[in-house]
């Protein structure tokens, strides 16, 4: 099987979905930001603005899976029907958890929303810390889910990560 | 120290850095598409459209840089300078290597572009490779390198990349 | 009833519309720019770009609603089919009277789409105008028709507008 | 004086300010959303998500004053240095008070910034609790300081607002 | 047949598509950038970067596609379904010829996005040779074809291009 | 001269500019679009709403001129200063003529930003008329003048337009 972004002489073009039927689709992905015991702990603390970190997270990734035909070359715009995202701090990965879960009826899968999202909310909660951690490293980004159009289901065998 | 975009209620704010000088600054940051050999070899291959997956990537990551400001709510909007991007493959990682640099003469540093453009290059490496293998996994994605500033030059001590 | 932008834990979401029918729907927004006598008459006054200042703040208006989902955070992404803004001077109440109605066939309404077309419109009036008086105020934004949907027609009661 | 986003045949342009020196510059706006007691209550109460939809009319407001030029057709793109949205609940006046301050070191006066953010906060407000009220109004929106640049300091006289 | 994007009173309006009925649809557009022959053979020389400046503009054209509601103000914004632009230097010309094809099942023709994927694939060849050469001129852009909707199928007869 | 986007491996990039002065600088650009006769006379025709065609097209230009560094991959963002658009109606050329100038005080010129005024006023026009002729061309676009910068004043030998 080939790369369907690119023709048949190499080229990069927006694949024509025309005939593709439209179905329900879901995608699930996740990501984490690892950082120091210290900065986490001034995101969990209740004396610190914990709240406004995440919120502002959760935010600016609900806002980038619209935004995701903006930035992604090759992808499809599409009326996405709802997005969720999570975040969790992690005491024993000493990280910030991300996850979003995108669902939309289109011809074209939502995978891309779902990993955008994550991306963005991650990329935030990088620069609402980067001022006390610059050696966050932000990871494990991946689609764990992904259901509806022709390819069917999907889920992620290895690493799993329960109750999607 | 606390975290700079809350203020004293724990509200989110964009700083105000009306007083700040303007400097030369600098940042480089890096991070990777870990995938299965044939998806590298796919891109890689003399006979493939390796040209253009990586193109698209590259540009992608360019035009990123320039919309930090609209992806993550606390951050200034600048007149960014200058931007690369450098993608290659690595046989040995099993890996598609992105770095990227970005320079600006401003009041605030380019940190967040250089991860923004490196995240969203590897997204759309993700995209253009999703349809021959959905477990690919975006990660170290951190910063290597700051200049410029108050807080002066930053180097990434650990799990270093040489040649910065 | 709750706040549905809202999930169980209190976090913001978007909220999953996938299960709901797509049909017609319309909504018509109005509001005012109250400014000096002195400054309608610019605007009004034949010898005066009167033209430019409508046209500028009616097409800003029209554009707005199209970038609603950019704005608005929990806003779904939806494919307006028509929108139109009037925009009158009103000597009697001293202000810019603007009103937009937007059409839709789609799972959501278009509320909020009608009152951004309105809120920029206004801020683009206020714009215009700015340099002669800074004293103007923009109020009465607010929903004065909405069909379509489950929760069916709504027509504002009070303070009413005849001809919607 | 005349309207200076207007040419001398009547057509709308954006004034040259090339020759303008570069002045710190602040600007305060206000706007409130009006709603029913109920409403208002759902915000503020404690079991109730009121977090959240300050938080995210808060980054909503920051995010557009970013994208001031984008909206109003005429308005300068300007490097904001920095932005802060306040909303409180208001029990006397049952509304939702919202003020936005901008700063920046330009040629041009950042009101339109901050006027921004108050429009898209409150749109936000209307949002988040549309499903619960739909009679809401959007009001008293205005600018009530201004310093830096040719045209020196403005503050509001009447309808006053204190601790500016 | 009067200006369909102009109301009874000269206003511009967004047409309201509502009634019309979603059908497949298709548009082809095509353009040149005329250069100095010296020009056309360093993007062409095998020695030079070719690749990449095609490889850009294709790019930049694709994603403008997506972009041209946001730039027409009185563009409906539609769910593409595909883009393709193809890029080739024509020697006997001494142009750079584009072409653009673009596909979507609504209730709008696509005629606009394929006219502005050509536009910006012709301003970014404009802007990665400029340094070289200032006196490229962009022109002969125009639609040859389109499919689709009410008004059935359009092919230009004069000028015309094979192989649509 | 090589082309200045492209580095040493032929990969494109977004030219570093930290190292160049700010100054003056000012690009005038032009186009047009040709028509049937009719056309035009609907356009300009007094009963007609010439004026909105016109109008449309002119906001369209300056705020598109504000988006150039989005459009075009390589492209800086700039702070504009200032961009003015002129539309007239050529009866002997059966044209509609547009001429946009831009200045600005920065690092780099600002030719794209009246290419790109140019180019999207332009499609603007198309759009608002191809209700009624789908064979007109868009042409001639080209840039006339630039000043500023350390490679000086350009001025179009050719084809010349006189006033500038």
């Amino acid at each position: 099987m080939g790369l369907s972004h690119i023709d048949e002489k190499g080229n990069a073009r927006m694949v024509d979905v025309s005939g593709k039927d439209i179905t329900k689709r879901e995608a699930v992905a996740v990501g984490k930001v690892f950082m120091k015991e210290e900065t986490l702990n001034l995101i969990m603390d209740g004396n610190m603005p914990k709240g406004d970190v995440v919120s502002t997270a959760r935010i600016a990734g609900i806002m980038a899976a619209k935004k995701t035909d903006e930035l992604i070359p090759m992808c499809h715009s599409l009326p996405v029907d709802g997005v969720q995202v999570e975040i969790n701090c992690n005491l024993e990965d000493l990280s910030v958890d991300i996850k979003a879960r995108v669902s939309c009826c289109w011809k074209t899968g939502v995978e891309m929303e779902a990993l955008t999202a994550v991306s963005v909310a991650a990329l935030t909660v990088y620069d609402m810390c980067k001022a006390v951690d610059k050696g966050m490293v932000i990871g494990d980004i991946t689609l764990i889910k992904k259901t509806g159009g022709k390819s069917g289901e999907y889920v992620r065998q290895t690493g799993g990560q329960e109750n999607v």
